[in-house]
């Protein structure tokens, strides 16, 4: 195994843009990454993809080939890689096991969804399409749901709060309101968090992330060329992807996720650092439940302490330890297959000094936790300038 | 790179099952597959499914730790692998990529799909999804009619007749009979295959391949390592995979699939061996004009002679080159996902003189050749036992 780095990084916005297609955001995120790195498209040797449900939201599949000749990129492999809320993060894994092995010199990762369109009455139906069909959604379960019912077991078991799944979102939606590039850019209190329409009990609006659009890419090398591309590469220290039982009722704890300990634990050993380590962490709010869980499971602090951690401010922007700095799923956005990769963006703009009015003091060592489904995929990631 | 083997093959019937689901289709292959190399499912270090359509032929996404699971494969990384019909080909050349680089030493390949349930309706328009639904699908274009302008472009360009069309059905059929696992286990007579009724002219409806459920796996190890579990490891000599546009119009010459060019280049290139050397080959037939493309584009024969080299009889089982000796997607049948990895097995099948009726005697170099949409991607694979 050599080391890797990103050698450059890119992204759009995340929002509702009606105007825009699949494709064209996609090919956004690349050419900016692209550009970023002085790379040139037939310096490329693979493209990754990372895309949820393309073909569901826009009805064109085949998404790869599609994407990459549009970048220029020509005759190398072009794949999507698909492993739900996790597919961005999944392209990202290989793609770095692939450098790290060898196999390619250059290759550009990009995350992709466009979610808002015709179909967008058909995204919860389409969303839980990454749950049991055949078993919990058949019985009416939709995430809202799942995770509503993690909520109220993580309640019931350590005593969180509906105050400690509120004070998440405020800290995301202020961080948010930083970001430039978010979907939703809206400082929110206590008592709005509090006082939302229910989603599902004890889930309200503000808990729940959004149904964004948007694209991110980065392109990956072995770490003593990257350097031939930018002064500012980020080393990739450790990444793992890990796999869990897509049902929830077949888990025998809801409150934790075992592929987010595994993939952590892999991720960790490989980069020979620990929890405690770690400066900031980009993690997969798609709820608020979702953050508290993640960062137990992270090792951050001890299982059932997740709610009050976050009630103390140790994880805002000026916390021990900054979660969600961009904003998170919350109010960054969450185009499914974009948000593992743009995670990753987001770690190396703090991690070059180039996060804006975003930035951490305590940039040097980031992780990026990119889940799937109510736990069945999960992907750690961690960068660092060491 | 190290050398890596195929350990262990299995996979079901290909066929219209309609009491069967996806999931237990691609359960009975991996079961049968890890089985055959007795492999336990603990030892499995990552999942590669190749899945084309999961989500609208069926409904269910997050495909891959949905029957990783289900197989007894935990905690590993579980992830779905879609380059339209190449998908299963795509899944098998990363696969094969990360064991030759020293990423795993056991790895499970899976190809899937189900295309017969109460969607079967729109399997066209699913199909045709995997082509440029903004430009040639809104125009009315789907999978038969492209083959058929690059049919009647073939006929024009180099003299092609039906008959050479027809001789490629009749030559699959026939050996599909001999198949056990075959959809369509039908003999039929070129005047079967010439008056047939038309589906997109000059493709008649034996010019097509068919809508079929199965799954096919494969277990890949390290070369050194398969031997303690198989007597007969098979060595995968080259793999290669590529793309190119997905729209028909974009390419400058549609008798001919760059991507088919590059990735076999590739896969001769990494065997050390050129397309004389081929003893027999499993090529991808979705339509008769295909199969004529393809062997040509693979070098069996100079661009524009693979009809009369078809009509000939040299691609029979008896013939110089045996082609689709399994009965190909024209016979056999074409679950879209299984495909790529279904034609693996039966390379292996071939080489470890365990294929039955199917037997050749030429049997020790093979090569398969999976290819998704109309020519944008590609993966070429070289098997042997040398």
């Amino acid at each position: 195994m050599r080391p890797v780095a990103v050698a450059a990084a890119g992204k759009t916005p995340f929002g509702a843009f009606a105007g825009r297609d699949l494709r064209s955001l996609a090919v956004e995120a690349g050419d900016k990454c692209l550009k970023n790195g002085y790379v040139s498209p037939s310096q490329v040797e693979a493209f990754y993809l990372g895309n949820f449900a393309g073909p569901s939201f826009t009805g064109q599949n085949h998404l790869a080939p599609y994407i990459s000749n549009a970048l220029g990129i020509r005759d190398v492999p072009a794949t999507r890689f698909e492993a739900a809320c996790a597919s961005g993060g999944s392209a990202f894994f290989h793609a770095f096991s692939a450098v790290a092995a060898g196999i390619y010199d250059c290759v550009l990762v990009l995350g992709v969804e466009k979610m808002t369109s015709q179909t967008t009455a058909r995204v919860t139906e389409i969303l839980a399409s990454a749950g049991d069909c055949s078993g919990e959604m058949k019985a009416g379960s939709t995430f809202p749901s799942l995770f509503a019912m993690i909520a109220r077991r993580h309640m019931y078991q350590y005593g969180t709060t509906r105050e400690d799944l509120a004070a998440v979102a405020v800290k995301n939606h202020a961080n948010g309101a930083l970001n430039p590039g978010a979907h939703m850019r809206k400082v929110i209190t206590l008592a709005d968090a509090l006082n939302a329409r229910p989603v599902a009990e004890p889930l309200g609006l503000y808990d729940c992330s959004l149904i964004s659009d948007g694209a991110a890419a980065v392109v990956l090398m072995p770490a003593d060329r990257a350097r031939d591309f930018t002064d500012k590469p980020v080393r990739i220290l450790g990444v793992a992807q890990a796999s869990d039982f897509v049902a929830l009722d077949q888990k025998p704890d809801i409150t934790t996720f075992p592929a987010v300990r595994r993939a952590s634990e892999k991720a960790y050993e490989m980069a020979g650092v620990g929890p405690n380590d770690i400066q900031f962490a980009e993690v997969h709010d798609c709820f608020t439940i979702a953050e508290i869980v993640a960062i137990e499971d992270l090792g951050f602090v001890e299982k059932g302490c997740g709610g009050p951690y976050e009630t103390s401010g140790a994880t805002a922007r000026a916390g021990e330890k900054p979660i969600n700095a961009s904003g998170g799923l919350k109010a960054k956005g969450h185009p499914v297959g974009a948000t593992g990769v743009a995670q990753i963006c987001d770690l190396v703009a703090q991690i070059r000094c180039e996060a804006g009015d975003m930035q951490l003091k305590r940039n040097s060592l980031g992780l990026a936790q990119n889940l799937g489904g109510s736990g069945a995929s999960c992907v750690v990631s961690i960068l660092g300038n060491v």
